[in-house]
């Protein structure tokens, strides 16, 4: 029996995507063998890596001026590769709205000077501080942000303004889940395993005139201009994850690309945002305007109740809801492959356990 | 119809081992979820994890002061991490067998004071260089070697004396395919495509107490220190890739263990290249002391019949023959899972190539 699976990553993939792949498992499109078996300079391999490349073009509308790589490494490795890769000034902004977004800029801080320009951490990382162009030094290389935070569940709305210097975002738990107007950004990075496909695979989006001039001493792995000189094939690629990540490129497109899992998205937050709000059994403290669409952290009425619910949602078939170490509680991770079903089966048990234990 | 694939690398996988992944690409072992889909941080996924790491202590009985850890980003990110994690002296030393020797040695020089004191350049690669220890700096950190090379085709018969300066080696192409005595190394790493499982996940083992002063430059996703202590789940892992890894570890431990796989490698080597010496069509320029076990390059008499030899082979089911564009001819890779039933039909498309072209 498949379950409901609520994990902040890796998550769910779309069922016919996994449907498909176990078809192929042993013989890929009349090969003769697994895409785990490819020579990457084969030319069914090459295919593969085209195609990937070219829907998240499409999906994504990502100008003809931007590179697009699929690389190791997570988004954590981008955390040292951007500050290698754009470095003119060695001057690099970064505003701080939660875990990931400190990680990466104490990582950046290893290779340029690197500023913490605006942070919510004194608010417990519950809002998005709303940027203005006048606190950014004027000669940083980029300016950093995470998109979407996923434990304590708040996100952007759109790129903020920062009059001309290039925005750098990593979008690994919200790429392909609401539109977004690339061309407002300067690199966009993720790691595959919310939105994507399996862990082990990252895009990059990269305006080429930000690939030109990377450090003498960044190591080629990272050198973006070399990765998409070569299509991604400048070395061995993670080519089942990028297989896996094009399956799911081919369903997206075929359920109506982005802004239609942006519209499927918007309800499934908005069901059960609205359900905790109208709770007093349930509570989420971020504010309304900055709540993620994929990661909604809740807590009961006390921390043996969070620990009894999880417990019992997992009995259910309703796993991984226990919120991040950090911050305690539940958080129902609901991205682009969460379907519907699986936010009213929550909102369900939700109802259930409330009644049991109020 | 699966076909035998002599590529390179990604390379064969062990039938059985796609055939149990396959079974269970919906449902790993009844959570619920494809291994694609489950938390890093559930228990289900931390069995795989363990279970992946104590194999492969047992296969190569590696000794308890080792640590093992998988990492992403290939063999390639090693040649940075190498000389970012040992770096006391900031001196290391490089022999230089092969393309891969000499990129590790290049990457190293952005990081260290690197030397290369042993080249096989001058013989085009198709010898190993015999080194004794008075080649090496007595304060290097380290000395690197390439242990078996995929484009010539050549390997190191053991570990070359090193007088107690650490040995690090690259093992990706021979790791599990003859047994090597780890304790006289310092440093092993391997990309997982050859012998392992589907790339994506690379195999550091290290000495313990080489890991304990990297350079303060270190990006966090290289340090052996703290992916060791978290064991490799510091950050989100190649998950999918650690699976299929530990099912050919599984595998591999009920073939009899790393001594039968080397006993059918050799078997395997010597029916080839007893075929390619005995023949007056095809030719092997390896120095016969130094031939890999794992890559057989040959050539036919000219390079019209090499393109025709690899073209025809592939429609007969012997699929990415062609050798290296450095060295052109053809390459037979024969990876463990390259069955002997393999071997034996390339040899006999061969004789009967010879046959219709001499």
């Amino acid at each position: 029996m498949r379950v409901y699976n609520f994990s902040a990553g890796p998550s769910m993939l779309p069922l016919p995507v996994l449907e498909k792949v176990q078809s192929e498992l042993l013989d890929y499109n009349g090969s003769g063998m697994s895409v785990m078996e490819m020579s990457h300079r084969s030319k069914v391999y090459e295919q593969i890596n085209a195609e990937a490349e070219s829907l998240l073009r499409e999906l994504m509308n990502i100008p003809a001026n931007y590179d697009v790589i699929f690389v190791q490494g997570g988004a954590s490795t981008q955390f040292e590769a951007l500050p290698l890769n754009i470095c003119t000034n060695k001057k690099a902004d970064y505003i701080v709205t939660g875990v990931f977004a400190e990680k990466a800029f104490k990582e950046a801080a290893k290779f340029t000077d690197a500023k913490c320009v605006a942070s919510s951490k004194d608010k417990g990382h519950t809002c998005i501080p709303v940027p203005d162009a006048s606190m950014f030094r004027p000669d940083a290389d980029y300016v950093h942000i995470c998109y979407n935070n996923t434990i304590v569940g708040t996100r952007f709305r759109g790129a903020p303004d920062t009059s001309g210097i290039p925005l750098a975002a990593d979008m690994s738990s919200m790429i392909l889940s609401e539109a977004v107007d690339v061309s407002k950004f300067g690199v966009i990075y993720a790691g595959a395993q919310k939105n994507v496909g399996p862990a082990g695979v990252t895009i990059v989006i990269v305006k080429k005139e930000l690939t030109l001039n990377p450090s003498p001493s960044c190591p080629t792995m990272l050198k973006w201009a070399t990765e998409a000189a070569e299509h991604s094939l400048y070395n061995t690629p993670p080519a089942f994850s990028t297989y896996v990540a094009m399956e799911v490129f081919r369903h997206l497109k075929a359920m109506g690309g982005v802004k239609a899992m942006q519209k499927l998205n918007e309800e499934k937050a908005a069901l059960l945002y609205g359900y905790i709000d109208n709770s007093k059994f349930y509570t989420n403290k971020v504010v309304p305007e900055f709540r993620s669409l994929m990661n909604v952290p809740f807590v009961s009425p006390s921390e043996e109740l969070d620990a009894k619910f999880v417990s019992e949602a997992a009995k259910a078939g309703l796993l991984s809801l226990k919120g991040h170490r950090l911050v305690g509680g539940m958080r129902a991770s609901i991205y682009n492959a969460m379907p519907m079903e699986g936010v009213k089966a929550l909102i369900g048990f939700m109802e259930k356990f409330e009644l049991q234990n109020k």
